[in-house]
């Protein structure tokens, strides 16, 4: 099983400690995680694992969508870190390239227009900005990850 | 020898990233690690380390400062991460009531007022605040931590 993680610009302090949080749960269902995102998002998440436990593969957001689009890559469970519109625009990016199912974790101050639009996607969201516990709790009530594939 | 951080509220994304990656070096030197900071800041620390590989130790920001006061704990090194005043205050605080060998770390868009306010406390210091690269490359710069305490 394959899981991809799509980050943006990590400007909200919660997203590179909820890719983390949830990289963890997936590698112990046996999942094969893979983070695409721009550098900065990239550089945060590998500095803040340096020793490679929660973050074992990592690729440019880019070149990422590229390889959806050629179709030389694809995978299971697709999660879109999400705080923008420009969130919203990789998800539904994401949907027409790639035969994964989409899960938007949703985040910030004002989440309800991104739950809006964010569709048909299975919804991870909390109004969390610096502390990630109310995001946290969210993604606690998900009991496995591989049952939502599909 | 003991290590102390002191992380106020955790505005950047790179603050987090930092205190993982330096609280790594200082496991590996054996030094064990306390970070103190308020709710978000732990919280951001605990959740993008779930299995503690590199956060063993956490305590609130103002028991810890309590605690010190009181002279009931005490460290061998303080990291006190600053991008803004209230960094400086903590630094000054530390100053005051610990016999530790203060390091502030320093990041955001200007750090330059903050280098300047930081006085003879050793100092990492770095413009960054989406991407902890920068900041990274001066952490590496110090080869022992351990031969800092005095």
């Amino acid at each position: 099983m394959k899981a991809l993680f799509m980050m943006g610009c990590p400007e909200l302090p919660v997203q590179t400690a909820a890719a983390l949080y949830i990289a963890n749960k997936l590698n112990k269902e046996g999942f094969e995680v893979t983070s695409a995102g721009n550098k900065a998002a990239i550089s945060l998440l590998l500095n803040s694992d340096p020793e490679k436990h929660y973050i074992k593969k990592v690729m440019d957001l880019d070149r990422c969508i590229g390889a959806l689009a050629e179709k030389t890559i694809d995978f299971d469970l697709c999660f879109v870190f999400i705080h923008s519109d420009s969130g919203i625009s990789y998800l539904a990016t994401i949907k027409s390239i790639s035969k994964a199912k989409t899960i938007a974790v949703i985040f910030g101050k004002e989440i309800e227009p991104l739950i809006e639009a964010s569709g048909d996607s299975i919804i991870i969201a909390a109004k969390a900005v610096h502390n990630p516990t109310p995001l946290r709790a969210q993604i606690d009530g998900v009991k496995s990850w591989a049952a939502l594939k599909r």
